[in-house]
């Protein structure tokens, strides 16, 4: 039976990694890295930094792929990604049946935890049951953009006894600020919703690439710094061709 | 001025230290340990397995101490974890002031990740404004159980594109299932607050002693698991003397 290795690696410090992420790692034969086009070519750099750095075992081998691309003009949000993950599923079960034997071991490396915002899970998920294969799943906890945002502000994320919402911008332009909570943590966020907002209402902890060494970080009272954060996201997206953010909102 | 390090160590399987974090405890002086009572020896142990595993620099040496005890007769819960964040406060002060000098290094070992439902860095602001003490404050992100439990369950916590919620045991008892949310991650729960929820309409997924070779792990649907976990709390708190466990609940 095949072994599949979903590990989480943090958020851009290659330091991020676990113990138990790295042996994992070279417990592996091989490594499956995507590129997603230039843009992102950072993202996979990293990937590959980590096995540079991390990797012992000389029989290990990298295999890049190109992911594809989700139909973005797919009227219902959830059945174009619902077709993407279809996709991802069929290359996966191709690169496997084509770099490792029926006993062999991949391990896939997924930015910051495999359970927080990604697809990997899922995608796996629907390998077994489409194409019926059997293989023991191993997944390995990794550092989240959440907790470098409080780790980059020096805060606690909970108040004490409070509780906590994670959600997606889109959710928040929606439905705004969740009544039951006190703090609220935002991924997914490429429209700006905290803009939505009151301003005198709520603090904001922003950060993006977190973890890297083009850290930024901006927090205070969300009406004095949201003009801020809205261009410091718009500068660093040009200057690099992509941006990793997300932020934190705590009622005042 | 005076360096403190709060360095997340994960949820008890030494494996979860990243490279991050034992690097910053190469870098102390002292390492600072709780004992907590006979009860709770087994996490000091954890944080002395670690230290023994990972602490490569001869000249750092571990500083064990005992925490004050919370009154938790105190009719005001807030009150309550104010006097004892005090109490902490002042003897973390004494313990500088006696083992390390002015330009010296601390580093704090944190259960889980320091920005999660733990009160060191509350404890630490706390220091600063009472002590009028100046340092650099490190804070180095760990896994928490919450991933430790998505992780020994193999699933994302988030449905595509949903809200998460984050509470307390106390909370959801109050409160409960939030209607905003369709999954739900309970923390500090000494109280099965899931028997108050109907259990036809809920999956959960619990663990206990997450990461560690005592690891328990139960799901399914609720109503039909729910005496299952809590007789599996009864007897591992039996058992061991102290029981640490979370859950996630999902709206069927």
């Amino acid at each position: 039976m095949r072994t599949l290795s979903v590990i989480g690696i943090g958020t851009g410090n290659p330091e991020h990694m676990t113990v138990q992420g790295i042996k994992a790692l070279n417990r592996a034969e091989i490594v499956l890295i995507p590129r997603k086009g230039e843009a992102k070519e950072d993202l996979a750099d990293l990937r590959r930094a980590i096995c540079e750095r991390f990797l012992d075992n000389p029989e290990t081998r990298i295999v890049t792929f190109d992911l594809p691309v989700r139909d973005a003009g797919n009227p219902s949000y959830r059945d174009g990604v619902d077709d993407w993950h279809a996709a991802i599923a069929r290359l996966y079960a191709d690169l496997l049946s084509e770099h490792i034997g029926a006993d062999g071991h991949a391990a896939f490396l997924v930015w910051g935890d495999p359970s927080l915002y990604d697809s990997t899970l899922r995608i796996i998920e629907r390998l077994r049951v489409e194409t019926d294969a059997a293989f023991a799943l191993e997944v390995v906890p990794g550092i989240t953009s959440l907790q470098a945002l409080a780790a980059s502000h020096r805060m606690p994320i909970n108040t004490i006894g409070g509780a906590i919402q994670i959600t997606t911008g889109r959710r928040l332009r929606a439905e705004g600020f969740p009544p039951n909570a006190d703090t609220l943590l935002v991924m997914l966020d490429g429209n700006c919703a905290f803009e939505t907002l009151p301003g005198d209402a709520f603090d904001i902890y922003w950060g993006a690439y977190l973890g890297t060494e083009d850290e930024i970080a901006i927090a205070g009272r969300l009406k004095e710094v949201a003009a801020a954060i809205v261009e410091a996201r718009r500068e660093a997206r040009s200057r690099k061709g992509w941006l990793m953010d997300t932020y934190l909102l705590r009622r005042r």
